[in-house]
């Protein structure tokens, strides 16, 4: 888009700004929402699998009895009914905390934007995993900061890797403000942290004294056994977590939470009151009254079940039909698998003829600052059908065997195009 | 709040937290919210006046027959229908647009929020008028900007004094980088800008090449004749125009929205999707639905009549009591009208006193970033039913003939509290 006309006010934008612009790879997203794409690209939840009517009925019944305040502006920290809940909701992870300590935010974005927001000055840095979430890297571009990627292995977060950042970082004069980590069910990677290895992160973070700021937006939806403690379970004055209800209620309703310790949670309120002046009272009426009327833990199980099956095809297709030397995680819960592809090959090059071949992915340059990732692709597995995941993963297959014979022919695939990462998220990506 | 706590990440927060901290005169508020203390303070819509079983039905109707969009992730620029309505709305002023032109937002704020995010480095000035927006002012400062106040009378912002604050501005080698004016029904001066006053402002700003952040949210607000034509009528590449659904529908939704030139319209939208990644599908349907299936002109209508009704209660009853030498604006819409006390008063000082007295409001000084509005207060008929106005006003006279009896006897009243202007907006100042 754009670039044909002339900007005028080029020259009045923020320094921010010029980190702001669109991904090469959006125009070949909107060809890829066609419905005859199979796309493995989107982090949409399946909100098909909601009963729609009683959503319908709850809405109403919230207008009906509490519409003066449903319809009227609300605290800047969030409805305190709504923050009584999500105590039993983070319970559920292990996190024990008080509803002053939540601040309820227009989905778990906005928490991330906030707490950047508070934390971090251009050039301060912050660590994330390599690869990342598409999203949290945006903000973090978005406030100027520098983006370093720690190692994971299939348990995700390197601890060894993480310290040597730390000192690092450190040994050239630079700030860690935040360590941020997806622990559980990783986007994209996949994998998760294990309790011996969420327990050695903790102590190197608080061994250095920086902020954990951990991302537990898939943290309900695992496919064996309980939940994974969340790191805040074990620490609530250094880590800051991040909860939403997007993908165990609705994505649509845009409501999400963080808990953080009490200085940081009064900056947190401060700044939402600036940014939106209060979270919609609308929408956390709606999920409260949904939490307080429904059986919303049968419905976690309803999402863990049609999500697992989903799972399981992708992954049962792609050992059937990938050629040799494609690698990828095995997710024990959430919404991804992470590709490897074998040695030679261009996620980022192969893209268009994926396409082409009606199927998407997104290539995994996204999900980093510097350029890795050419190798790898995110597939989600949470928004089609297990017949139409076997169909992509058939066509992905196709398109993979047919690089590979121009590799083996001609020792290289086509020169990549030139896709940046995208700079940030868009709903199709997330 | 606070204080007593020792923060452990005092230390790491970003320079632009310091400005952040919750404003002294909210513990007064919360007594105020108290139900036998008449509040002139809140700028809370009567959402009451809304047909609120109608509002129910429509909310039930988007989920039944749209609910695996209106659940899910929508567009990062809004719903491209809802986009289509608001040409609708904004015709009302005079605006012509294509849906492209519109981002749509969490409540006006957030765009507001953006706005500043793309176009202001830390050290940028803003010019606002005097007094402004409490709600704009915190996010000035959230960024760091330069907030520079510009003198007003009683049509709203003086060209002259915007010329010289301009010439004054860049003298010192700073950059001018936004023009935040509200033209219509000033929240909070009470005051509206005539045609003639709002050409010479766009003629002000286009040569200096300065763009104008026109903030509209109670301009169909008015209580006679059309609503006044938009700055943005006149010039559609020089004007960010922001409009919300706040006033005119219900606040509780959260949706607003900022009309951009092309270039700056794109970078709203990444911003947006960095900050919430998309604005909340079932709110924008709702609303949607709304303006599709119900009058919502003739809902404008009733709303201009309850506010009226109110207004005229507020000015009879400040006419019959008020004590020689107190002055105020007499609004021709919006929610407010602006006081300003006999001389040796001080409105900051008298504020624990008037809520003794059960009677609420804001202080001036609440609406500058540089201490001025000591002798004036907003006070809000939005809200209270014109009886419980009319007692608010009396409560009121009484408190300030008691001031007026200290200063005649004492030569002044008790030395002020050190009240700063609130560094955040918060619903009860809005």
């Amino acid at each position: 888009m754009g670039g044909s006309r002339l900007d005028p006010w080029v020259d009045s934008y923020a320094s921010r700004a010029k980190a702001m612009r669109a991904s090469e790879i959006r125009a070949l997203f909107a060809v890829a929402s066609r419905p005859e794409v199979v796309s493995l690209a989107g982090g949409m939840p399946y909100v098909q699998a909601l009963p729609v009517e009683m959503m319908a009925d709850t809405a109403r019944r919230v207008l009906y009895e509490r519409g003066s305040q449903a319809l009227q502006y609300g605290s800047g920290q969030g409805d305190v009914t709504l923050r009584e809940q999500i105590l039993d909701v983070i319970g559920e992870v292990g996190v024990i905390a008080h509803p002053d300590d939540i601040v309820v935010t227009t989905g778990s974005q906005m928490a991330l934007d906030l707490v950047t927001r508070v934390f971090c000055d251009p050039g301060d840095v912050v660590l994330v995993e390599a690869p990342s979430y598409v999203g949290a890297l945006g903000v973090f571009r978005a406030y100027e900061c520098d983006v370093i990627h720690v190692a994971m292995d299939a348990e995700g977060l390197v601890p060894s890797a993480l310290s040597d950042a730390i000192t690092a970082t450190r040994a050239v004069g630079k700030k860690v403000k935040l360590i941020y980590t997806i622990p559980s069910f990783h986007n994209p990677a996949g994998v998760t942290q294990g309790p011996a290895r969420r327990a050695e992160i903790l102590a190197i973070a608080q061994s250095a004294g920086i902020a954990i700021l951990e991302d537990d937006p898939y943290g309900l939806l695992g496919f064996e056994g309980e939940p994974p403690r969340a790191i805040r379970a074990d620490d609530s004055d250094g880590v800051i977590y991040l909860g939403s209800f997007s993908k165990t209620i609705a994505s649509g309703l845009r409501v999400g939470w963080a808990v953080a310790p009490h200085g940081v949670r009064e900056k947190l309120v401060l700044a939402n009151e600036s940014a939106v002046l209060c979270p919609s009272n609308y929408t956390q009426l709606t999920i409260s009254e949904y939490l307080a009327t429904q059986p919303w833990r049968e419905q976690i199980k309803t999402f863990q079940e049609v999500y697992r099956e989903r799972r399981d095809a992708l992954l049962e297709s792609l050992q059937a039909m990938m050629p040799e030397g494609t690698t990828w995680t095995i997710p024990a819960g959430g919404f991804y698998s992470w590709l490897t592809l074998p040695h030679g090959l261009d996620a980022t090059a192969m893209l268009p003829r994926a396409v082409a071949n009606l199927v998407a992915y997104v290539p995994g340059t996204g999900f980093y600052v510097d350029g890795q990732g050419r190798q790898n692709m995110r597939l989600s597995y949470c928004y089609p059908e297990p017949d139409r995941i076997r169909e992509g993963v058939r066509r992905l297959a196709a398109v993979i065997e047919s690089e590979l014979e121009v590799v083996q022919t001609f020792g290289t695939t086509h020169a990549p195009p030139d896709y940046t990462g995208s700079s940030v998220p868009s709903p199709h990506l997330e």
